[in-house]
């Protein structure tokens, strides 16, 4: 147990610094550091400098690994860096590695966002509004906080801390996956357990634990055929338009309720237990909750179970977008030679994406072949990342429990959530140690979306939810 | 008849200062008059500008109609200026309306152009590549050209000349019919036929005159629901996606193979008679044709009349894209919240617009409906004309058979057209008098498309084409 006297401490200091914390974070917000875009690979090289600038400033030592060069929008770019910091290294401590990521999602002003998404803007009700806000400069920069808080107010770092933070989540984290392998005996060697705060709480009261996330497996399905664009004045009803084919194949991936309509996809899911079952009565969640982070009514589900069962523990089918055809406002009458769509399926225990992968081949090429179109199909799996599902019974989520109540006066829920952080299995798998998530905002927030916000209270107590939660780890008696 | 004398002492001249016309060609080329682009707008009155330069060199007395605002892209902007020139006033000589346009289609190099678009480029096969070098730049321009060669190898001008070139071709001529109404018994009085220099060769060998063109009305379906673009792992399997919904809805638009499914379409198609089959007979055309433009082998019918009755006097629907998904390329697992697909139906005698638009209005409402959605949709129709179709038996069409003999030492292919050029329709009911298609540029041309060119000797034997029409013109006895 943390003594209640050090907590208070840490806790008015915080509460004390609000304005420092809120320029930190402003400063981070300010660089542009999409990973998925060429143009912005110097911004995300100087956001990993603004951390290595504050990793001096705290006095964690690090290392820089370099994962080497890949190719983006025809160019061939230098990874960005992955940064190793280790503060404390007490062998009497436990040892604690948390892990975060310093790139974004793209934004630009046109895509709807009410302020600059490159300006951290507060609103009248404390939202911080801008790219990186909440996924996940807002978490990661509260690690640094937290141990900075801790130096001023003189109260001894309760862990030792190992960091990993990478500048390629948001484009497949490239390079990450070796380099954990690689050093699971050497920089993560002693490592007792792992913490990622890079995902949100269920609603926009409640603070959880998630202990499971979905899969991914994202495919990119190409029909082609003349050899150029053609002007569908004069071709069209003359050729088989790849568009058409594409529009056909897609429409049979998924019904409007959200049924998955290929075979075999299903077969795998793991059963619904009864223990599993009466999970989901504790959970706070109201179908309200939903309908406020998704702005309307179009909820599939009347039922706040059925809603939680089909974001955790069901696959689903989602379109993004069809690259190549007519994408701008306007009237354009042009009759697209090549067309790529992109969907992901969503994946849970126990499906595994290579049958994913060979269940959609086999059906969309079947599909494909029922046109009898003369035209060109290409399926690429673009990305695929396991289920993970861990136990919430394992000291690690014990100890962010009981921070939760200290910070919150109010138990977690136990969630998992429908999103995919491949990281995290891979940390499992590869250190063989207990993986905890932390979430630090809220299920409204609107990462990879328009206006993208972190309250400043889930900022603030976000940054005593991560110290205490260290203050209890060191304070469990037996792993 | 035209003295053979004059002709060949207008050729030769046109010959003579081929380097002279390409260098014209590329000043114009280099103005990336895009009407369709907000960012564009300056460029459009620039080449308007450009023009009246033109004319002023030429001695053409011009009026610049001014049609007003509009909206674009957000923005309130002043329309392009509609040039009204007169070139000649001789009441014993006919007068011909000549119209083109001077704007152009969008273009990216990104887009797949082999050099920049805003570059007139000519590769090795005299190939002259550039935005508008056919479509329209190198027409209208053909016309100039050939009053130039007229003063400079002194031959009087066969006929009175009046211009209408307008700068939103390309973003559905707005502005254009009120002006052409408005002006019928003024500035377009006298007016004893019309010559439209704007649509195609048939193929890559022989010229040709077009007398009939498919219509068009253009659709946008969206589907809105979320109020904002989600996440799709944390909301993918809990939400109506519209863009399953608007995919859905858009399978049931055509097959693969091109028949349209929307109920009512095809009710009115005019009947095909014996005496328009027979019409088919005499064409130039061979599959390979249709191969070598299309740069694949996904032609849909191997027998060359029912391609060319396809492409001409059937209908035909097409799916341009998707506006408000993802687009680019990458991984982007973004659940769009509100998607806006655009198709367009080609039509022919005697399909009615209103009642395509009904037809469609009534279809997709009902298809929506069983889905059983909870998202919103919405149908505009953006842009209707109807199709269009003269008879090629009247003397201005006798005239440009007549001068393309004279030119190119065959006899012109007599085609219909599968775009739409509406300004025809509008010419021909506003004036009542004969419009006649007289294409410069080949099938290949690549209009609307990348890599847009005009071949060399087009564009010469066009200059003299469009001259030797006029003494054609000239020479006819009676009207």
């Amino acid at each position: 147990m943390a003594n209640t006297e050090t907590l208070e401490r840490f806790f008015s200091y915080v509460d004390q610094n609000q304005e420092h914390y809120v320029t930190r974070l402003r400063e981070a917000v300010a660089i542009p550091s999409v990973s998925a875009d060429a143009d912005h690979r110097e911004d995300v090289y100087r956001m990993g400098d603004w951390l290595i600038g504050l990793f001096k400033q705290l006095n964690i030592s690090y290392e820089v690994a370099e994962p080497g060069t890949h190719v983006l929008d025809g160019k061939t770019l230098k990874l960005p860096p992955i940064l190793l910091g280790t503060y404390g290294n007490d062998p009497n401590k436990k040892t604690i590695l948390v892990y975060g990521h310093y790139d974004v999602q793209p934004a630009l002003i046109e895509d709807g966002w009410r302020s600059d998404p490159w300006k951290l803007t507060e609103d009248s009700t404390g939202r911080l509004v801008g790219r990186g806000s909440s996924d996940d400069k807002g978490p990661i920069i509260g690690w640094l906080n937290a141990i900075e808080a801790h130096q001023k107010a003189g109260i001894e770092f309760p862990v030792n801390l190992k960091i990993c933070f990478e500048g390629m989540e948001e484009n497949v984290s490239e390079g990450l996956d070796d380099l954990i392998l690689r050093e699971a005996n050497r920089y993560f060697k002693g490592v007792d357990a792992v913490c990622i705060s890079d995902n949100y709480w269920l609603g926009v009261t409640k603070p959880c634990l998630t202990y499971g996330l979905r899969g991914i497996s994202y495919f990119k399905v190409t029909v082609s055929g003349p050899g150029r664009d053609l002007h569908s004045g004069v071709f069209g009803g003359t050729v088989y338009e790849p568009m058409t084919d594409l529009i056909i194949l897609f429409s049979k991936l998924v019904t409007s309720d959200g049924k998955i309509l290929i075979p075999g996809i299903n077969d795998d899911v793991a059963e619904l237990t009864d223990e599993e079952k009466e999970t989901y009565k504790a959970i706070e969640f109201k179908i309200q909750d939903l309908q406020s982070a998704i702005e309307s009514q179009t909820n599939l589900f009347d039922n706040e179970t059925q809603t939680l069962q089909a974001r955790w523990r069901y696959p689903a089918l989602s379109i993004h977008g069809i690259e190549g055809a007519f994408s701008a406002p306007g009237v354009k009458t042009v009759l697209p030679c090549k067309v790529s769509g992109k969907f992901s399926i969503r994946s849970v225990p126990n499906m595994d994406p290579d049958k994913v992968t060979a269940c959609v081949e086999k059906y969309l090429k079947e599909e494909f072949a029922k046109l009898g179109s003369k035209n060109k199909l290409n399926i690429e799996s673009l990305h695929g990342a396991k289920a993970w599902v861990s136990s919430p019974n394992h000291w690690n989520f014990v100890a962010a429990a009981k921070a939760v109540e200290k910070v919150f006066k109010c138990k977690p829920d136990l969630t998992r959530e429908g999103g995919s952080i491949p990281v995290t299995l891979t940390f499992q798998d590869a250190l063989n140690k207990n993986v905890l998530l932390l979430p630090m905002g809220r299920g409204d927030d609107g990462a990879h979306s328009t206006n993208e916000k972190l309250d400043r209270s889930n900022y603030i107590q976000g940054i005593k939810l991560l110290g205490t939660y260290l203050h209890e780890v060191a304070a469990v008696k037996s792993t």
